[in-house]
């Protein structure tokens, strides 16, 4: 079974946005074997999407699309894939219902044009969609499998997730199973990772081992091809081991782990808590951390600072404690680590005392210092302080990463104080 | 003039890489007055190349390729562009010495199969590529214009600068300017804004009006053709004073802006500071807040609140505080936002008192309120109730973007306390 993707939206075109969507459906589908052959993109004109669709449905066995489900005018999916598939629209009124409740739960006025979402074409299955008000379906037509989902990334994704990867695997009875495990590191360089590895990447080919570097993050992901997810899982196994072998102690979590849920369970094994004082990191750190499930029996509060008379408010600091130490230093991440940790009651404090961005924010500027600290217990402290160039927000992640994988390592004792 | 945008590459299709070349090239485009009709993605596969490249000659007037040009067995755009307009892969020497000398300046062995990248479609007007290995070609072919760029986006960039958009504009002669402006909403719903306009969107076609809406936020965006920018700024201009006259109040920012700069400028203007208590926002309103340049001057601090108890210690608030209230309850917003001001010595304090997720973070619980207030003066409080079912990350988005559009009306005047 091959599969074409077609994106719909005039915005898409002009190329003010950056299309995510067709490449999150791409890599689901090969998950379960359904290769992509194509992908289109199309603008909100009724002939040209007629093109693009009766063109699809030729060549492919299974066409998804994405975008065009909303309320306006300009969106035009449902009835463009009627006409190819020589259907009419009908209301489902099921769909109406749930969608009217969306608008209640949401205290939004439930407005005219609303309604047109609530129509498919005739046969078709539809895809309820509790994530907004553009509901998809899935019409099994003569020429093959049309399936619409809207636009809105997380809805699409969340309808792959729940409808339509379920119902092409039934679709496809047995099947080859692709699997991946992503491995994922921090605080490290993408060429140190290749080097460690370079020799399981070039001589594995099932299971195949890829890098991607994202921003601060090295992700390893091994693949594995097989007809049982237990072989699958046994290939991956066994490469796993080599790659954490030769990388021990650096991997942070696998998969769909973040650092943050690594973090909170970490704290929760040791019976830890939590206290934050952030600078440059502006809050991050701590809404990370608070959007895990499980962090309020570990997390005690933060604190956002950006100038000397806050750190004094709200951290009770004495004038005189900073009198004899510069505001961005060693010396007072490390205090403020204490202080909000005494403050908050926690276990662990972490403090960060670092400029928000270079000089005038321009990249090319010389790096600017964060000092970190964490608080283990009295008189004991990790620390470490970092330099990077570059606009407040790239700060604000980059500190971010670094700290969350220094608390980590702390709380493993892979660092020493 | 009208163009088809083709990007090669069979890992495009796997959905491991996220393709931003077909958006830069697209928007090029669009500036200079060649809209784009379509983007198709293909594999590096013979057969399902000829036809999209076949199928594009027929329907844009020129066809740009990204990708496929490389020295390997994959890289088969050239053979292909050949093919499909009738024409012979000839050797350019130019060329070869050309990828000679990068090799030499770089330093790396030059190995046979590079010599294959000199060779371009008979008469085809060849681009030289100082960043890189691979040349591009321009084919003026009977079926239309056909132009083959390499998949690196760096080398792309320069060869559209260079190279591909001058012998368009030429081509062009006098060209059409297109521009965008972009009108930013947020905690109004999509169907509402499309109700507002929705006989502006039907009834302008120069300028065009189109809707787009991102988690929160709804984009009006306003595009016009015109043969100079001072003309196409004019069209805009009066249909934006349409547009505006109807969503009078509700329009936040245009273009680049983004709430938290905006609502860093209005603090500037009218000489107010704001301090923030954040409970389930996590500390996402002052993390926005912080990466806005010149924050420093308005931003008083921030406090992230997990519990009863770092209620009491973060904000010194008495246990008997509590004692009549819910924690999370609108007295307690009110209650946070006095606090923080106080403490922090801010002319503006926002108190958030709202539930971090829905009951297991399933998406179709039942919404969980969030109460949120602004401190104004003494004994004068802006709130407001806000309902949202979801995980705790789709909360913490949520809330801020209504955190700060309520910000910015209190400040505006536009919010009745």
């Amino acid at each position: 079974m091959n599969a074409e993707i077609v994106v719909i939206g005039t915005e898409l075109l002009l190329g003010q946005i950056i299309d995510t969507n067709a490449a999150y459906m791409a890599e689901e589908l090969n998950k379960i074997g359904v290769g992509v052959l194509y992908k289109s993109t199309v603008g909100d004109n009724a002939g040209r999407m007629r093109e693009v669709l009766s063109r699809a449905l030729e060549r492919a066995d299974v066409v998804i699309t994405s975008g065009g489900l909303g309320p306006t005018e300009d969106d035009l999916t449902r009835q463009i894939a009627a006409q190819v598939t020589g259907r009419q629209l009908v209301l489902h009124p099921e769909l109406l219902a749930q969608i009217q409740q969306i608008f209640a739960q949401r205290q939004m006025p439930f407005t005219e044009n609303n309604i047109q979402q609530a129509y498919i074409p005739e046969g078709a299955l539809p895809i309820e969609n509790p994530q907004g008000t553009a509901p998809g379906y899935i019409i099994e037509a003569e020429q093959g499998i049309l399936i619409s989902l809207p636009g809105v990334p997380r809805e699409m994704k969340y309808l792959m997730q729940t409808a339509v990867l379920p119902y092409l695997r039934k679709k496809l009875g047995k099947f080859q199973i692709i699997t991946s495990r992503v491995l994922k590191l921090c605080g490290i360089g993408e060429s140190t990772v290749d080097y460690a590895i370079r020799d399981l990447i070039q001589t594995s080919s099932n299971p195949t081992i890829g890098l991607l570097a994202h921003l601060g993050q090295i992700d390893i992901r091994i693949t594995a091809k097989a007809d049982s997810a237990d072989e699958a899982a046994q290939r991956i196994g066994e490469l796993e081991a080599k790659v954490r072998e030769r990388l021990a102690g650096q991997i942070f979590g696998a998969d769909h782990e973040t650092q943050e849920s690594v973090l909170v369970r970490l704290l929760q094994e040791h019976q830890l808590s939590l206290a934050v004082a952030e600078t440059n990191t502006g809050g991050r750190i701590s809404q990370r951390l608070t959007g895990v499930p499980g962090i309020d029996a570990v997390f005690r509060g933060g604190v956002v600072l950006t100038d000397r008379a806050s750190y004094q408010r709200l951290l009770s600091l004495s004038e005189d404690a900073f009198e004899s130490h510069d505001l961005i230093s060693l010396e007072t991440a490390k205090r403020l680590a204490y202080m909000v940790k005494d403050c908050c009651g926690a276990t662990l404090g972490l403090g960060i005392a670092g400029y928000r961005q270079s000089r005038d924010g321009q990249i090319i500027d010389p790096a600017v210092p964060s000092f970190l600290a964490i608080h283990m217990t009295e008189g004991e402290y990790i620390t470490k302080d970092y330099y990077i160039s570059g606009p407040a927000e790239l700060v604000q992640t980059r500190v971010t990463t670094i700290a969350l994988e220094m608390l980590r390592r702390a709380i493993l004792g892979l660092e020493k104080s």
